[in-house]
């Protein structure tokens, strides 16, 4: 629906002894790609939570392709899938410099209310960014 | 086939500004937990990467049920799914004091060489270890 | 003036691609330990925390002894060193399986208002509590 | 000695309960400016361990002035104080968008063989590059 592309270097703390990047860091890499999206579109993660309402994390999955390592410049294509009640999903695809896939994921994303945590609808000015965009092209 | 329970607290840093556990600690959580149900059935991770082989994830999806916080005193159920081939599965619950799912998952893992990351058999005791516990009533 | 012994092992993600711990975890370490020590006097952090007062770090210094890894059982020895004004100071010595020295440490706490992160004094129950356990013996 | 400036927005799992930056965050974030200045002189710390030789952290502190947020864009200043020896200092000072200082700190790493963890030289790549660079004017 709308596509965005970002590009990051591993981190040396986001290793293990396994030399690769230890796996619970693939759900912070997802995090920041997918607010990244949503700053691109012009709604900064932080003016949700401005509005009163958060994000949280309802489901995920990740697939494990290749292995990669400290500084390689990974490439994350993010799809904002589908939004709908008060729910958002995401997908991922993540890529080392030679273009091969390292890692792909889901994430389902629930919209709630700030202070009681209570499903709610998504603000306006975030439907209307996505309604906006829906029709980019994807960036690179 | 085996299960085992373990306790533990929440963490100050595991927590963000939500107020609650960042969804990537879960996959902490989890991997401390399988490796508990391994030292329990006298194979301590370690010696198993001694004996040249890794287990690296593969796969791994979960799902948010409830919120939880610092310093709450949690208790993951981990149970070991299947081994078979040059894989393994766990799934996992975790659950909170007053014994409300707070979160479930589940992990499949490849073993591979150390050196050089291609798929290769369990150990051998390993396979031992899970047989003899194969029939085991659950731990507390 | 209060001393407080606890164990813990070195979990896979702690560690990095050095093979052993990557030095942003020993402030995990000892921000655990720190709260145990309390919790052990009967203050857990969060009552703390819960009467409207924090305590961020506001100085902190390591230094890297010898190097540690994954799985070691390891002892955290923690003084509550000084409480005076609106600030508290801890010391921390961290020893190997062998009661090799690993690592020591400082840091400077301040209270401060959980809303307005204002300096203010430690809650009654606090220093109550710590005059009670000033003489203690040395806990194992 | 040499100086770098580096820009960088804080991510949401860097947040804690407190709302502000988990302290432990510090030590990651001067991690990777050091590592930036020195991809600025031409030596990525990779081609350093590529040829043998590491740089573990041997002692560190840190000075916290002001909280920081979700989202800031802080700017890290990174001066290469000195390299002697087996040993190399660095220091920091964080800054946020209104130019007020968040926190300062220093490290203090030393070289060591990739496999004996002994102390050795640094190698002569990086001497001649920091050499070259002494007299830079400092960069934005």
């Amino acid at each position: 629906m709308i596509n965005y592309e970002q590009k990051f270097r591993v981190a040396y703390p986001d290793t293990d002894r396994m030399g690769t990047v230890h796996h619970s860091n693939y759900a912070k890499y997802y995090e920041k790609a997918r607010w990244e999206l949503f700053r691109h579109i012009g709604v900064p993660y932080q003016s949700i939570e401005d509005s009163g309402v958060m994000c949280p994390v309802i489901s995920m999955k990740f697939r494990f392709v290749k292995t990669t390592k400290y500084d390689e410049l990974l490439t994350v294509k993010t799809t904002l899938k589908a939004i709908k009640g008060v729910r958002i999903w995401f997908t991922y695809k993540l890529f080392n410099e030679e273009n091969e896939l390292i890692n792909e994921a889901e994430t389902e994303l629930a919209f709630v209310g700030l202070n009681d945590w209570k499903p709610c609808p998504p603000p306006e000015f975030l439907l209307n960014a996505i309604e906006t965009h829906r029709n980019d092209k994807p960036t690179k």
